[in-house]
């Protein structure tokens, strides 16, 4: 039973909203977690950096390395915003890279992990049709690719329920052929605020660990199973119904935290519903569609489409010198 | 202020469920409102009828006949069902053709609304798509129609945002200049509860009415507007993310409404929260993203399909006699 | 027998070809037909005035104004050009739009004739997707539209076959209820080069007329039928294959027109071929799959996804003065 | 020069065109190719071994076992024909397999080559999805998995330009960590003749070789190189241009060769020009959008989906004794 209702308790990708509900426990500031904040031209990055097990516990996120770029208005369809936030994410994407070590030469696999069928999950292979790919030049005539291009190639591995294959398999399979120096894998995540649906984007050197992403992908993509670096960007598309339902018994509890004799009276006997008892309540109502209900604006083909291309272009103008930040859309469709 | 909430109180389009919801608050007949209901083969039919103002008023539903099939199984993807589905559907709807006087040779527009760029709100332009259409025939060649077809024709107006034109403007400059006997509108709706998303097909005789549907189409498709009979076929699509929350609400309260002591005091004082500030907490948690949140299973693509592939095939064979109701997907991609 | 055989003989829907054609029989200028060229960066733009019926019955067209984009370039996938190509459309339609007498405060209703479902059909459509829609605006409140944009509204009415109507009829029934100052209306051409594949841009004042496009709209719309102007955009997307064949047959008559004796001697022979056994022979090969059969790069799909994005964008600058045609992409998804 | 004529000869994948244009040239028997001929229901079955080098010279084909299913009413649409395809594809597919050893207990790798995002090379992708995979379970819980299904899994690897990496390096890579015992791999094939486009489907035991399939795919799938079986099912999707202009010239030689003294004179010079002229003849044309001009019906997205299925269908009961190939359509989307 306890083992069920985890299902039901928030769940959250984004290492940013792990740190936030922790340092709500406590005021404190985190040992082992460092935190950088960057604001301009209405986007939010974060430079967050897990480096001792102390801190990876109470945030509940892996030791390593999270940039997340926040951009409230990124839903709103202004084509100016999004060239901006390719350029900003190709600069961290960069920088990123160099930090942990990729150097301007290393060849890269971009793996687009989840279903191209499946609406709010097809973030991967979006970005990967729009990737620019140049590992077939390097293999045929590697003494004339131009200058300012590294050697990139892409898959979608789609999904086990698709293929009868873990994608990290087929991407194992892929990596001990091709010898790329590192992976970058894209993946659809859930976010525990609506607000933060398709407008963040997050960067991380942990890669894809066992059921993070908002599809069915068991065995991780991580440096301990590939034997290179894996970085992981995400972008939340979803929340759980069951996440948004719990926000709203929250915000009861501080809805009734005021003042007076009555309301705080309420409180008390509210948060005497044991956690035990909320889950199960949330459980019940959304029971009959199975655990995993999505909350999403109608408009969610459109979104993902968008942010897919911001992703894409961005990638491009970080992994090749020669291709413009500023030349949006010129290498995607 | 009021107004705004409203968005944000339960939405169904569901005729069935605003009885339901009705009924909860009278154990006795509501008159002027009669129901039949029939199950067979994991079917249920429930025939409602709104047959006076007092019932449509208490019901919230104009009045008008609804014919409702609910088939809990057809979201596990077995074609055998889908094909039984079909059948009874085509049985219920040809009766409710005759039973409102639209005869065997009655020329038939078949309106698919919606956005066919919308996952959720596709249904009606993929029926469409798999629509017989004849009227080509019987206006190029009308004797050598073979027996047993009707003259058929279809449109997918759009909606409000994509061509600047309400659809019933385009249906009805298209109904002026082709002369169709009947309309039948096919159309995605919006449930009460997740149980009944993709699972259920509500036939009613009172046309499309404002505001009805999970897009935007503000005039009504009606006899009153459109001077000829208009049926309307709907299935629920999504819940909206607003009714979920509501409820979930409602379940804590008859949670609570138990036996002993503690309880009953909670659930006076959850009572005690007015409607006013129940709504005005959803909304507070909602808000981000719109009220057009909704909340449904992460495969709602394929779900879709089936359902409209389900209604397409039945509605051929309702239509044309020759039609053979048992051949499947004859007549769809 | 001879009305197939017409099926089998040269199609061209541009005008730029029927005059080449005509030319090639006479070397004077075709009197009633006046041509203006003008050719950079990349872009030729020839505007061909067919003034009197004379004119008119030489070179096979209506008389009317005709404006030409060839960019022979267009293929290649380079997004400056295609920015350089909007922005160059743009001017000519506006131009175009001045010189037949609409107005910047005309309103407009966009057609996007042709199927959605058939790749080299689908122009149409996949235009009106990205055009800027503002009518809604402009009938809730009329007062508050910002100044720089006019009233525009858009329509894909599908094809006969999926649909049972003219095409021509639901665009009347529209115009009857809405009352646009003027049509503009989107359709997919067939070339008779391959040259010209998706390489060119065809504006005419003469509306659409029987037969032509791709497609199979039979009623013309023309302001004959419709009370208002009517201008036509074309892209050639395919050729017929009977065309490319008949190109081949051509060729080989020049290919053994040289000097020698014995090639004189079958050129001669070949010329002996009547029309009527050439026509016959084109369809004895290309009988089995109809007369329908195209000639098209295998990556159709992409190239008028590519086109479809430079006309909308150049159709949007050129109808609100408030568009930038330099902000390529801001209004199309 | 020569090295790019080829381009411009007749090219078919398909065995039957091979051994039709071999016999052409003799009336004997060819050694080595046995053909065995069934036809029945508008199916017609042919059985060709090439057994040894001889024979394989003579038809330029790899030795191997060839049955080809022609269909010639395939295009119509008719369901019910498609579902006797279905079955009897199964059927031969089946005993193909057991003729070559592949046990009904042996676990096999479905390879969709080709591209998703160009129509006529999308049928290796389109049959992947359709096709019932199984090999998660036997992953998770070998024991559980009901009787009458074998161990299926499934890839759409992509084509080197999107990917970047080989379509065999990436099978190779799943095929030695997932070790299945079998491969079978869809492609969509080109054929000589427009009848046999979208009516044919082909079965051989010889793997996919280099530069064959309308995509390009340069390394092979064979036994050689994954040291499993590997049975290639083909479908002609397309004609190139090339080969129908080569088809109209030597029907004019024919069309020419009757009794009268002037046409045989005709032959006799078109007969002079040398197969060299030709080509030079039929690239001329063609050139301008190079040499991968393809001819299809302009319906070839509904084609393609179509046989897709067809193909799909049969497999799922060829693969799987639990699936009754009757039940067309229960597996597939």
């Amino acid at each position: 039973m306890e083992l069920d209702l985890q299902l039901y308790s928030v769940r959250t990708d984004l290492a940013v909203e792990s740190k936030e509900m922790a340092q709500r426990l406590s005021n404190m500031p985190i040992p082992g977690v460092n935190e950088e904040v960057e604001e301009s031209d209405g986007i939010k990055i974060t430079r967050l950096a897990v480096s001792n097990d102390a801190g990876s516990q109470q945030i509940g996120r892996a030791i390593g390395n999270y940039v997340t770029l926040e951009i409230p208005g990124l839903r709103g369809g202004d084509t100016g915003l999004q060239q901006k936030v390719s350029e900003a994410f190709a600069r961290e994407f960069e920088s990123f890279m160099s930090r942990i070590g990729i150097g301007k030469n290393a060849s890269v696999l971009i793996v687009g992990l989840g279903n191209w069928n499946v609406t709010p999950d097809s973030l991967g292979p979006l970005v990967v049709e729009n990737a620019l790919i140049t590992r077939q030049f390097y293999e045929l005539m590697p003494d004339q690719v131009s200058p300012g291009y590294r050697n990139v190639s892409a898959v979608a591995p789609g999904v086990l329920g698709l293929t009868g294959i873990e994608s990290s398999e087929i991407v194992q399979g892929i990596v001990e052929r091709t010898k790329p120096d590192a992976i970058i894998a894209i993946d659809a995540l859930a976010s525990r605020s609506l607000e933060r649906v398709n407008t963040t984007i997050q960067i991380a050197d942990i890669g894809i660990h066992p059921g993070s992403g908002i599809g069915n992908k068991r065995r991780g993509l991580t440096r301990e199973v590939l034997g290179i670096p894996c970085i992981a960007i995400g972008v939340p598309t979803v929340c759980y119904a069951s996440t948004i339902v719990g926000n709203v018994l929250e915000m009861m509890r501080s809805h009734f935290g005021g003042a007076d004799g009555r309301t705080k009276e309420i409180m008390g006997l509210l948060d005497s519903i044991s956690e035990q008892e909320r889950l199960a309540l949330v459980k019940e109502v959304l029971e009959p569609l199975g655990h995993d209900l999505i909350v999403t604006p109608k408009e969610i083909d459109e979104f993902i489409e968008d942010i897919a291309n911001v992703v894409a272009t961005g990638l491009n103008a970080a992994l090749h010198d020669a291709v413009d930040p500023g030349n949006v859309g010129a290498y995607t469709h």
